[in-house]
């Protein structure tokens, strides 16, 4: 049991747990949007706006764990 | 116990806690879905394209982390 | 096995975990203002305000985490 | 595997952990005023007063980690 | 690796686990009265007394799990 042990099981955790708020966060997102939608067909304009804005955002949280998670796995840090 | 038994580890943990938020999220945007389709039926059209969007763009996350098991685990990082 | 392989673990930790309450919430702030934005289109400059005013009290809290992450895997702590 | 090691993975649980409740409590929050202020937006007032008070109450909860998880890697503790 | 690498992750884990559930109750309450009082603003004092109420009822988990972090961190238990 070395240090390159430690290092997939740190790259797993990385990306596995930091995709669980994200997934949740776009779900939710969608979902939002889609209620919205349903009810009010003619904000669908505007709601796309901020669905793609919100999706963005909380993408960027995966993104940075996903980064971290290849920095670990391919030894650059 | 040496680096091949904790290579296992951390392949299980990147695809199970990896389908954790995904497969919360993608419930969540079919039930948004479904509720504005029940409310509105004459949207369908419309929010069935947002549906579609929205669950590839949660699978993605999913697809990250299962790469990376894959990785893991058939040894090529 | 030594600290270095801690460390690795560490980092991991500390950015993926920092994810899962940030996706989630800035997800439901987004989701909250959708659906606001839908059944009241006219306030749409006041949901926005507020919108990214939670949207950024939150990223705050992923930005600490992201902070201590690089801390520790830059080996400054 | 020294004491060193411990360290970084309890400052990293501290401040990762730490965010998840107050992450999704505080987006909880603003997705409950936004709903509101869309619903009835004269009442901004009021509901501003009580957002902030409810952020700043919750943001305390994560200030708690966030020393605790400082004093552990400054070596302080 | 001593025991004293092991308080520390007493510590962390106690206070960053303890502030999971009160974070996300806090929030839970602040917006269940923030949507009750935009639906219906005469009821404000009321809904203040149980919301603060609610608050401090949750508050004191959180402070529990606090006090035994300290207790564990300054090495009285």
């Amino acid at each position: 049991m070395t240090d390159d042990g430690l290092r997939l099981i740190a790259a797993a955790l990385a990306v596995g747990i930091g995709a669980v708020g994200p997934g949740v966060g776009i779900g939710v997102i969608f979902s939002g949007a889609l209620q919205a939608m349903g009810r009010n067909p003619e904000a669908e304009g505007t709601l796309r706006t901020y669905m793609f804005l919100g999706f963005a955002l909380v993408e960027a949280l995966f993104i940075f764990a996903l980064v971290i998670a290849l920095l670990i796995a391919f030894r650059i840090v």
